[in-house]
């Protein structure tokens, strides 16, 4: 897989919001190495294969690869058998899809496994944890797309 | 399947709208019957097998269904080959994952086919159409979700 891929994207997407003006209101940007908000990228048609993505390996059972839309981002998750997400909530709404394998979520006070071909609805700001039953493809769906994710502060999995 | 499901989760969830109280302001909601946007949904968790929401026959070559979140709804559209949907666009942001087969789309005055493993990102209003070139398996992401699929009134699909 070509190491340079995802990061070319996400610089030139940088370089696009410098020159773009919209009629969105100005929003707070931190300055760069500080930022915690991305200001939304511009909608634009792009098209994507997933192997040409660059997966981030997060740790020896975690990997992930995402595409980042203006209001949604979709991720896609890979989960080696005994792979633990500690618990962790954020504001963004998450659509979360089993394509392969199963996930055992810890949220609500339940414990809700969710095998391939399932979905599980999380609201924003619910706290939830997750461990791989097997090896897991995960889709992820988000909105607002997880600034934490595209800015590489989301120590709880690192 | 079983025939029934989908409903009963849509009326469930329009009940809950006429009982809950949210911070958000009030929008406008036209009259039973007449529906034209839909408020969005209370955020809530929810596990949701695709095998028990019913999928929608809209002609004999285009099956779907969805999940709806507050803000981001996930649909599974399943599309036999030489099925074709014609050029539309609506203001929804939309991601398009081909996970079987393969779309050709018509869009931004260049033809895209897009294989299993491939993404698509298409802005909003930007006119589109698409035709399976084999039977597909889709999967499409919209922010906000598609009052038209919601509310059935998406002609130009049936």
């Amino acid at each position: 897989m070509k190491k340079k891929k995802l990061k070319t994207t996400v610089r030139k997407k940088s370089a696009t919001r410098k020159t773009t003006k919209t009629a969105r209101p100005a929003r707070k940007v931190a300055l760069k190495g500080t930022v915690r908000k991305s200001k939304p990228l511009k909608a634009e048609l792009r098209h994507i294969p997933w192997s040409s993505v660059e997966v981030e390996a997060l740790n020896p059972l975690l990997g992930r690869h995402f595409v980042v839309g203006q209001n949604v981002m979709l991720a896609r998750v890979l989960l080696k058998k005994g792979c633990l997400v500690p618990e962790h909530s954020h504001h963004n709404e998450q659509i979360t899809y089993v394509l392969e394998g199963a996930l055992k979520f810890g949220i609500d006070g339940k414990e809700i496994v969710v095998n391939a071909g399932e979905v599980l609805t999380i609201p924003p700001n619910m706290p939830h944890s997750a461990e791989a039953l097997a090896d897991t493809v995960d889709l992820d769906i988000f909105n607002p797309p997880r600034a934490d994710w595209i800015n590489k502060t989301d120590s709880y999995l690192r």
